[in-house]
């Protein structure tokens, strides 16, 4: 019998066991070293190579060519809603954003210090209950980049295909709750980061992939740190990198590659959101909260009958092993993350007490 | 007998056992929450008291009173050599650095960017071989605050005590290398940064001790991560703080506290800086290369009678498991760093194994 429980929870989310175990190992010692992990300096050989190979399993995870530079970042998404307007919105310029939750609106709202942002479609009249049809986005004249959310973590939406920018017009993704947890052609994009905190690794580092053209445009003023320029010329070793999470993040990498690849990951998550979202769809009790066509694969939010119903059922919950089951502060309700690393049994334990749960309560 | 080695690296730098162990155990399963430290929400309950008792323990350490916030950031001291001036540096205004070496060099191109910098004082005419005297500052008229560099690793040198600036302008120190080396009077500064990876923890968390008054400074513009202002307001929980990185560094305060706090850190590395620095300067093979008054207790830096003769020294004690011994490229030579978690062995280890070298080659 493990002592884990089930870990529902939207992120920092559950890591996979083999990744925990490495890691407690290479935490003393690592590769023979007499060195642990987080002791090595970052321009060492074993730090080398751990940086070359967390790179080349991300490269080789989605076929990413060397017209992208893959770097590892610091300062999270929301480093990233600002760094994408500084490096890649020109004075006088426009960038238009899609916005389908918080999270985009606070990507906008950083742009907005640097440039003027039209908003090409908001879900917001609907509450972020869906993704808005594609029918429905308006491009600008000449946006600098098309920037989106691939999947709203709060609402639990995602889009089921990238948006289709003007031709020419460089993608911009935030893919912090779902990258890698399905196939993405990389070719799409202009740039897309995620933090790692849900899929891909611990909190503290971010993955970002650029297309080489597209580090070239920040303005040379702007701060070293927040330049692409400078991580993409010093192969994310500019500073001290958060070597521990590269780390980790790595062998995530080799982790998912062993489990089928991004391939097997979106079999696998599919098979998770259907098992939930199944019982959802026939529950007298619980009921889904998004429309169908929208529905994530990672986040799946759904209401009880009353608050006083919701607040029992995930405190029982979280008694019974079953733990993160509350929704968002803003969405209220619960929601269960189901990130790579959570397995089926993990949503059959769930569906589980949620029928007993149903048949006491409904 | 133990699988690791002696580890002199300059950072990320060796880390104490205890904490290590510490980390694989929790790594797993923390608190008996049954979910490890690097999968719980930085919204729950596990690490809210993570971080409370990481502040805590730090507050406690230096006894840092109410009136300064005490803050985990992203980005290393790198960021902060760009958030320092960007908050602190008004438009028209000017701040005063005082440069001893690359990494103060470093603090000023970014200030550059902001506003106008004045050099007060620069060590670069004597390759910053000494720590310039007081007697040779020349502060400006009215600086918006003044920068240095506590410890300088590359060339071994460490500021005694503080400089003093003009009254009632704020004192900023980069004090990666060797914060909480010894006891610090916090009082003096407006504003202590310091990277994590030499003396309190694991790259990819940088510790900020800010007077409550200077977060107010910022242009409301700022880009919010870039505000120290967003960061005091969320009490470093505006968005996902490096959970890891927290969790490992109050780690590291409770290991510090257990070992005689700053006042029994003092005391060791003197000791440890005393077994090295002795033999240095009655050695005929090898010799210091700072002048006595500059000299640091973190970064010990020598060189041999050639460079053939210090290459073979490295490789040869980096075979007998004294590892990290070579010098910043910049200065060439040997460097020893004997951050807070070398133990006096470690010195006492390289010290005969030196005296062998310069026996049988001397």
């Amino acid at each position: 019998m493990s002592d884990r429980i089930w870990n529902f929870g939207a992120g920092p989310g559950v890591l996979p066991e083999p990744v925990l175990k490495a890691a407690q190992r290479d935490i003393w010692n690592i590769a023979g070293s007499g060195i642990g992990i987080m002791e090595h300096s970052h321009r060492g050989k074993v730090f080398d190579a751990v940086i070359a190979d967390a790179e080349r399993q991300c490269r080789d995870l989605a076929g990413i060519s060397d017209e992208y530079h893959v770097l590892f970042l610091q300062g999270g998404a929301s480093t990233q809603f600002a760094m994408v307007p500084m490096n890649l919105l020109p004075k006088g310029g426009t960038a238009d954003y899609l916005v389908t939750g918080v999270w985009s609106e606070k990507a906008v709202a950083e742009a907005k210090h640097v440039g003027t942002v039209h908003e090409a479609v908001s879900g917001k009249a609907g509450k972020y209950l869906a993704i808005p049809p594609a029918a429905a986005i308006r491009y600008s004249a000449s946006p600098a980049y098309v920037h989106f959310t691939t999947n709203n973590t709060i609402y639990g939406t995602q889009w089921r295909a990238e948006p289709a920018p003007p031709a020419g017009v460089p993608l911009v993704a935030d893919a912090s709750s779902d990258m890698y947890s399905r196939p993405i052609d990389v070719r799409r994009y202009g740039l897309i980061y995620a933090g790692a905190q849900k899929n891909l690794g611990p909190s503290g580092v971010v993955l970002v992939i650029i297309r080489k053209d597209l580090v070239e445009r920040a303005p040379s003023d702007l701060a070293t740190m927040l330049q692409y320029r400078t991580h993409a010329e010093a192969k994310s070793l500019y500073n001290t990198p958060p070597t521990f999470g590269i780390y980790v993040m790595g062998e995530v990498f080799k982790w998912i590659r062993d489990s089928g690849g991004l391939a097997g990951m979106a079999e696998r998550n599919a098979e998770k959101a259907r098992v939930l979202y199944d019982f959802l769809d026939q529950s007298r009790y619980f009921r889904g909260t998004v429309e169908r066509e929208s529905r994530s694969v990672m986040n799946v939010c759904f209401r009880g009958p009353s608050d006083e119903a919701e607040g029992r059922f995930v405190a029982e919950a979280t008694k019974a092993g079953l733990d993160g089951l509350k929704g968002h502060r803003s969405a209220g309700g619960m929601r269960a993350s189901i990130y790579n690393a959570m397995p089926v049994e993990g949503c059959r334990a769930l569906v589980e007490f949620m029928q007993r749960f149903e048949q006491a309560n409904g």
